[in-house]
């Protein structure tokens, strides 16, 4: 048996990670003096009360999380061929999943791996360290990586605000080789990514799906994408043959990439762009009457924390009220949210009640504008879900047809 | 006007129309005698207690649900004209949505056509009139179609359980040309449909984008689909490259016609059939000790009824069981749930409830089973739901991988 520390679980309080759950909280261990004294991100085994392993977890004394399950195996080494063989399971699923290597490689805890994120744009890799222990992992992720498939260049993205509550710095920083010039394909589109730049502009893969079926209704429409980012759901429309596209967003430099990737699909002549705060620009289009044929709103998080929910539904009723202004009768509205903080039935909710208060000038006797949901779904194939956090399905996406 | 009987809801009883629900139930309605005597399937108006005009409905006075809003415009015709515009319209959307025209083609409620459903096989329709009304309206719908796209055979499929409700006898009867021969078109594949035929074999429209899914893992993997009903989901998966696929379900006619479908779609060398009930075939399996890369479980509803609910969670959970028992490490699993009483939650709860307790005897310490949810959705986008009828997305699809 390896050499490390062991804690146990506090008397009565092992009832979630006897049924598998991969978190252990602080309150539910043992803070021993010794545990307390702990570098962040160490290694451990855990015991029940009544002397039942757990086995093998990351652990840090100062997090609300205090430990993260690595192995079932309290014997596993948890060294560079164990950190090599969970990323080859990921790999392996991926490439049964999608056609070209352009994915999330891992999804934390739902690939075994509690706290990393590692995305993957064909030779060039992003990896996020949202734990000291993958923090402390991360050179060995690296060698695996590299033994795995070679990349050319990886970036650690460390610029999540979660590392806060582990005691890390946000940061940036080339971890092997060169991240220049990456680019990522998508329902046979290529789009620019900027990893090494300071400002948070690389690829929401969680929307694969979701920009496939709004592309699809896109055809012949005119298109409003607002909260853009790099334009993945306004270029994705463009090439499906939506007669024209408005890009807008707060961002000038996410704006300018999808100016890039609109001439890197030949499709430039049909997009525009629009530098504004997206539910302004949306406010002020109400205003003037305008209509398209296929509004798409994918806002930043609304909720940060929990405290924030009710705030969040008031907004994504708002933003729903005016997008469906915005649609022409017999158009769609693709609206999302990815805040961990609301609920999906909460979000449908909030988003139908802003439809419905959208118009009350419509036909004799109809109380607000008429909508049906085509879809509502989550996240794609390569975003697994751990069956323990249910929680972790944060991505909503709603598909609307308003008569 | 148009002269129509005039129903008032009970004072204090209109609060659910009030908001747009298209649906008023008995306990809501001032069942006068004249309101009694009224035949099955009028249309009559209704206004609320305070004198507000709820519209147009469809009127029952035997059924619980015993009023079904048309239109929310009192004054609306729903003649022929009337029923063209509304078929028109779902035409529109389906056109707008898929390359070829085999779909559900009218969604009930939320194609603003209570108690209605089309599908739609190319040249051949099939039709279902789960209300009085739509019964009565049957002769202008046919019309309607007729004029619409010109199908050369439509079959009236009133085989369901629901129609008792409403008084009407279960029945399958052709409306109009020929029906002989049709054929589904579905994810690039071609299945044969039998609509005239006394059983149960048309096509399960609702799983088209499931069944595309589970096709895309199944390169390679040896598959069963238990309940296959003509084997949507396994001929799918031959086609797309699956090195073998055990097809069982209990109808021989099932069977057969899957065989033609594997037959027609090239791929009867890898394609075998069981007859059996599935879940005897899947207990026997396990005590065989077969292990299959992609295993299928797509049952009919277990919950008939509420009170059925919680005896079908414990068969969702022990199809589960034996399904993932069955699926080999690394391996994936679909299960779904068609039940209209068993909520997305609850079937995820015994779904993964049963997989943990699928094996016992894995890695040191592992309690059971270990899972990862890759994708769990509903119904297609020929589809749609009424935003009042939350409870209408009966479908439930889960896509498992099992490390």
């Amino acid at each position: 048996m390896p050499d490390r520390p062991f804690l146990r679980l506090l008397p009565g309080r092992d009832r979630r990670v006897k049924a598998g759950h991969p978190w252990a909280f602080s309150n539910e261990i043992t803070m021993t003096p010794a545990a307390k004294a702990l570098p962040p991100g160490s290694l451990v085994r855990i015991e029940g009360d009544d002397g039942v392993k757990h086995g093998t977890w990351h652990f840090n004394p100062h997090s609300l999380i205090a430990a993260r399950r690595l192995s079932p195996d309290p014997t596993a080494a948890c060294d560079s061929a164990w950190f090599l063989a969970r990323l080859a399971e990921a790999l392996a699923l991926r490439d049964r999943l999608f056609d070209a290597p352009h994915y999330r490689l891992v999804h934390a805890e739902a690939d075994g791996l509690p706290g990393l994120v590692v995305d993957r744009y064909g030779d060039v890799v992003a990896l996020q360290a949202n734990t000291a222990g993958m923090e402390a992992a991360t050179p060995m992720i690296v060698d695996a990586l590299r033994a795995l498939f070679a990349p050319r260049g990886i970036v650690a993205r460390n610029d999540s605000a979660v590392r806060a509550l582990e005691g890390l710095a946000e940061e940036t920083r080339l971890l092997h080789g060169d991240a220049a010039g990456a680019t990522v394909q998508e329902n046979g589109l290529r789009f620019p990514v900027d990893l090494v730049g300071g400002q948070k502009t690389g690829w929401f893969f969680d929307q694969r799906e979701h920009r496939a079926r709004v592309a699809r209704i896109a055809q012949g429409a005119t298109v409003l994408d607002a909260f853009c980012h790099t334009g993945g759901f306004g270029i994705g429309c463009a090439v499906a043959g939506a007669a024209q596209v408005t890009l807008v967003d707060r961002s000038e430099h996410a704006l300018a990439t999808a100016m890039q990737a609109a001439a890197m699909n030949d499709v430039a002549g049909r997009v525009t762009t629009q530098r504004a705060e997206a539910m302004d620009a949306l406010e002020r289009m109400v205003g003037e009457g305008r209509r398209f044929g296929v509004v798409i709103t994918d806002p930043p998080a609304f909720a940060k924390a929990r405290r924030d929910q009710p705030a969040a539904l008031r907004a994504y009723g708002k933003l729903a009220r005016l997008a469906a202004t915005l649609t022409e009768p017999g158009g769609f509205l693709f609206i999302a949210s990815c805040s961990h903080h609301v609920a999906p039935g909460e979000f449908a909710d909030a988003v139908l009640s802003g439809v419905h208060r959208a118009s009350r000038s419509g036909r004799a006797g109809a109380a607000g504008r008429d909508a049906r949901v085509l879809h509502m779904g989550g996240a794609g194939l390569d975003h697994p879900l751990h069956p323990m956090l249910p929680e972790s399905a944060y991505l909503k996406g709603m598909l609307l047809h308003l008569p």
